[in-house]
């Protein structure tokens, strides 16, 4: 599958958010994710046994870490590496277009 | 680092193929690398001891298996995974614009 098709908001896809594991492997998975729109729940934080590498492909998307002030605001080409239960959230996607993420999570 | 940023043929980066590691752990390495013409040599073979996840984020690029008869044509979102020991080249990229591979390397 290539990366870039079965997006979101394209005729035939829904508009669900999209999670396609890509590889699976001991101690590792890369998934891509489609967002549109979609954020975290209110008052929801991420708090993850694995690493987690996360690249942004497409779209744009603000991410917020626990113990920083401002979120990030991150888009094509911006990457963040995640470290085990650093609490963070996704607060916002822009819903006019994909969002496509390339996550690698790692033990 | 934005992975979209310092390519080969833009002012004040040269052409020469650029290596840039972004991620180092136990078993786990990912590394951009940014192609503009470059190839194998002649009769080269890659023949890894990790696997290798890579996917192309820009540009095109020709990427022959030695067990396939033909070159796997690779645009953007195009990703393979290869085996430890699989012998594969690149037999050719663009050289009229950049070529941006993700590379996620694991043991």
């Amino acid at each position: 599958m290539n990366l870039l098709s079965m997006l979101p908001g394209l005729p035939g896809v829904g508009s669900a958010e999209r999670f396609d594991a890509l590889l699976s492997r001991p101690g590792l998975r890369i998934e891509r994710i489609v967002s549109r729109g979609q954020a975290s729940p209110a008052g929801f934080w991420y708090d993850q046994t694995d690493g987690e590498w996360v690249l942004v492909l497409a779209g744009a998307a603000r991410l917020r870490f626990e113990d920083e002030t401002d979120a990030r605001l991150l888009g094509p080409g911006d990457w963040v590496d995640i470290d085990p239960h650093r609490r963070h959230r996704v607060d916002w996607t822009d819903p006019a277009v994909a969002t496509i993420w390339l996550a690698v999570f790692y033990r």
